[in-house]
């Protein structure tokens, strides 16, 4: 991996930050619960699994800084530090479902016991979204072919998951079994992902990559020269429906008008079967300011009007197939999809 | 209108430097006809009608500039003059529309006539794309309706066309007529046309618009926010096929797949019956630091590879309409162009 996005060193989370990438490699060293939520909503940690594995790790640290007199408060208490997490960023569900099974986690006999629980409760999902990125980039690599250019969005890669990776994953180890990629990536604004931080993970990977802004994705479609497009995803409905960083269902549509297979590749801690299809997902609107401006530079003339979803959803008929570590899923989706991600029968 | 992109003052070019806009209103005073081949190149002045009329008064520039030892001599130099444009930018066909109007005038008895001869040409392109501007700017306002928002990409307004605008000519013209009328901008990467120029028109003209990054476009459109799509054009073939921005081709089948009108607003000068389809038009290769770098900021890791196509090919089966000056056109396009900008019958 180029660079870990997180890692639990003597209790406390140490966090790359990813905003000041590719130019500043600092560490945030946090033991502040707070501060680990002001990192998520800030996006100095970002992709849904590494925003999710952040989220517990801050769960375990606000646990273990609550000094309280018996276990009711303590408990009070740690529903407050939960509720802060869960309110930082709206869409990745990853986070949620984090915070799920930290509550789930929060047994034991007295508080020191809670507060051990749930680090290793943390522990354990950075352990399984570590395995499972790197399963599912394994089973995705299948998919790509030999020579082939692969279109990606954003930055699906080892930061975003705290582990090897969604798509950059299976661009990884595809060319890991020896196949010859190259990848075609969209720089991704507003905040640059593509730009900042999946051409330099390809890069170090030594992954041959261009760089384009998001409105050539289309004409290299239509000029024939895209093998396929592999995505992340923040959130997926039960229906295959697929949320994930705004610009993905225009490639989805590209894709579909150009004849160019469109998958999504995530691990099953991002489905969300609980939403039936993707108008239900909550998008985030940030700050216009990141519309207005680049790196802090002005970029319209003061004053104006900006929008800002970060997020788009993009409809199952679209998506080729989701890869998971699970295996690799087709329509149905809605049968697919409860296979890898619903409850054990 | 909101600025003058250009002005022919006591025998010199007036070119308002439009990289500079917003922040800056620095008008460049050229006389030597080099600088404004260097204004075209640097996009200090850009849009497919304001590149032909900044052609033409820089090949009169040219030709007043010209010393020369007989009426031979001259015409000789002249046709230098004439290449130096020629390979300043390959898209826009405007430019060579201008070249070739401006040779065809280069007639007279002596040189001093000649020369003369050569600045009435440049004032009556110039004279023409402004009554152009204006009469498709009427005309296409039939096609917005009352409330509508109008997607619009790159800046085809006043200072692109020297003139009354194209696609911001349509809507502005709508406006005066009454009809309330928003306006989606996109950014338009790598240089930021919508964002620098779209919305600083539309601010003074009292549209509201809304700053989007190119990214955004289809969510809008896939939210039934658009009420329909309006572009400019540098170059459109027989077959009614536009060259236009890069990204436009994206915003067509964007609004073919959400039953949005997408129309392409273009004087005549820009229709280029010699070539029967989009394939055969040129596609201008800009420098890949356009793309690393935004106003000077790098936003990507050193040595990244970039493409930087700067305008793509919208196949005709995506267009709604063509507004031109003599009309708008529909399908069958190869007919409706011919007549519009054939030879007088």
């Amino acid at each position: 991996m180029t660079a870990r996005a997180l890692e639990w060193v003597d209790g406390r989370l140490r966090v790359l930050d990813q905003s000041r990438l590719p130019w500043d490699r600092v560490y945030l060293e946090l033991s502040d619960y707070r501060d680990v939520v002001l990192a998520i909503e800030e996006m100095r940690v970002r992709g849904a699994p590494a925003i999710g594995v952040a989220a517990a790790y801050g769960i375990a640290l606000g646990a273990s800084g609550i000094r309280a007199d018996g276990e009711d408060e303590f408990l009070a208490r740690l529903g407050e530090v939960m509720k802060a997490f869960a309110v930082s960023r709206p869409t990745a569900v990853n986070l949620f479902r984090s915070i799920d099974r930290m509550s789930t986690a929060a047994r034991g006999e007295g508080i020191a016991e809670i507060q051990r629980a749930l680090i290793d409760e943390a522990l354990r999902i950075h352990d399984e979204e570590m395995a499972a990125t790197g399963q599912l980039s394994e089973l995705g690599s299948e998919l790509v072919g030999d020579g082939s250019m692969v279109l990606t969005h954003c930055n699906a890669g080892p930061l975003a998951t705290a582990g090897y990776g969604t798509a950059l994953g299976v661009i990884i180890a595809a060319g890991n079994r020896g196949k010859r990629v190259s990848v075609l990536a969209t720089e991704t604004r507003p905040l640059l992902q593509g730009a900042r931080l999946t051409a330099w993970e390809l890069q170090q990977e030594g992954i041959p990559v261009t760089l384009i802004t998001d409105s050539m994705a289309g004409h290299f479609m239509q000029q024939g020269k895209v093998n396929c497009v592999i995505v992340g995803a923040d959130r997926i409905a039960a229906n295959g429906d697929v949320a994930n960083k705004i610009g993905t269902y225009t490639l989805a549509v590209l894709a579909g008008e150009n004849g160019v297979p469109f998958y999504v590749a995530a691990p099953t801690s991002t489905i969300d079967l609980s939403i039936a299809s993707g108008d239900q997902i909550p998008i985030e609107e940030r700050s216009p300011d990141e519309v207005t401006g680049i790196r802090g530079i002005p970029i319209a003339p003061q004053g104006i009007t900006a929008a800002n979803p970060a997020f788009d959803v993009t409809p199952h008929r679209y998506v080729g197939a989701i890869i998971t570590e699970k295996g690799i899923i087709g329509e149905p989706y809605v049968d697919g999809l409860r296979a890898a991600a619903g409850p054990e029968p």
